[in-house]
């Protein structure tokens, strides 16, 4: 109680991960995650609200940190630019862990309707925080919305490329990629 | 029991709508619905599963005419021209009771992170129905999510509009009217 765990929180993530792969998010407990990751339910409860947030963490700073990026894009930067500029901010928050535990942690949210509805929750959370970053660079309502969206889209994608088996570019290109391709199509939709 | 109940989805959406709007919705039962339409618990079950499905009913069936709509657009259509479609053949499904609740039920929804994520999941739902009815068309990938994606929220947007006190215009105006406005904010992304 109370001393120094190393690296508990990537101990419990990988312990939560593995554990939900094997036996289901819903058979899996807090107690047995914190067991396997040779820790405490208390410890457990220092860097988690809930089982579910060990899948969802970071979402708060995340937002901030596309936010942040995007305020400090130069003035004479257009929506989509200021975008490509909060992705390139948030790409410091990702762990060599997380690339490694990507296709797994996927496929455990996509097998349950709650986590998939805590993943579109998470999406919706980041264009928000995108959204407001650009209104307040004066952009308007609705291209902000879109502009967000689009930001959204293009993280969810470059996240997906990064963490895919053998992927090597860093997270900023990939999803700089996306957000390119993303515009692309844009102008094919008539 | 298993008599016909008149309107008894109608009564229960109402209850529900009332009750939630009055206590909160983590407050209010499924019993206290049942008697606030005056109907059984049982009856609520024949047409809801749970609580929370009383505010997100029919979204199967929205889900199928989004998707039929664009299906059947005109095979010269652009995938916005096909997304318009699929929206006008949305618009059968809205009673004038949900214009009526609309804001009520998105103060209800706001207000509670359950709700929302639901909600979101919901958006999601309806811009996946969207994208794979628009691949089916022969329009790329990437294409096929951004037409969809501007299809959701264009949708978002009309439903608003259209559940807006004292508003009169039709819900496929609305929809489509939101859908044009995207465009044009799409051209001014960068």
């Amino acid at each position: 109680m109370g001393r120094w765990e190393p690296n508990a929180r990537e101990r419990l993530v990988r312990a939560a991960v593995d554990l939900f792969s094997e036996r289901g998010y819903d058979k899996t407990t807090v107690t047995e995650i914190a067991e396997r990751a040779g820790l405490t339910k208390t410890t457990f409860f220092r860097h988690f609200p809930d089982k579910r947030e060990v899948l969802f963490a970071g979402q708060d700073i995340l937002s901030q940190l596309l936010a942040d990026g995007i305020a400090a894009a130069p003035e004479s930067a257009t929506p989509l630019e200021a975008v490509a500029a909060g992705l390139d901010a948030a790409t410091g928050i990702f762990t060599q862990a997380q690339r490694e535990f990507g296709p797994r942690l996927r496929a455990v949210v996509a097998a349950n309707s709650e986590l998939r509805e805590r993943a579109a929750a998470k999406r919706d959370g980041l264009a928000s925080a995108m959204t407001e970053a650009l209104r307040k660079r004066g952009v308007p309502d609705l291209a902000s919305a879109l502009a967000a969206n689009l930001g959204a889209l293009a993280f969810e994608r470059g996240f997906e490329r990064w963490t895919e088996p053998g992927s090597e570019q860093g997270f900023t290109d990939l999803a700089r990629e996306a957000l390119d391709e993303l515009r692309a199509a844009a102008a094919t939709l008539g």
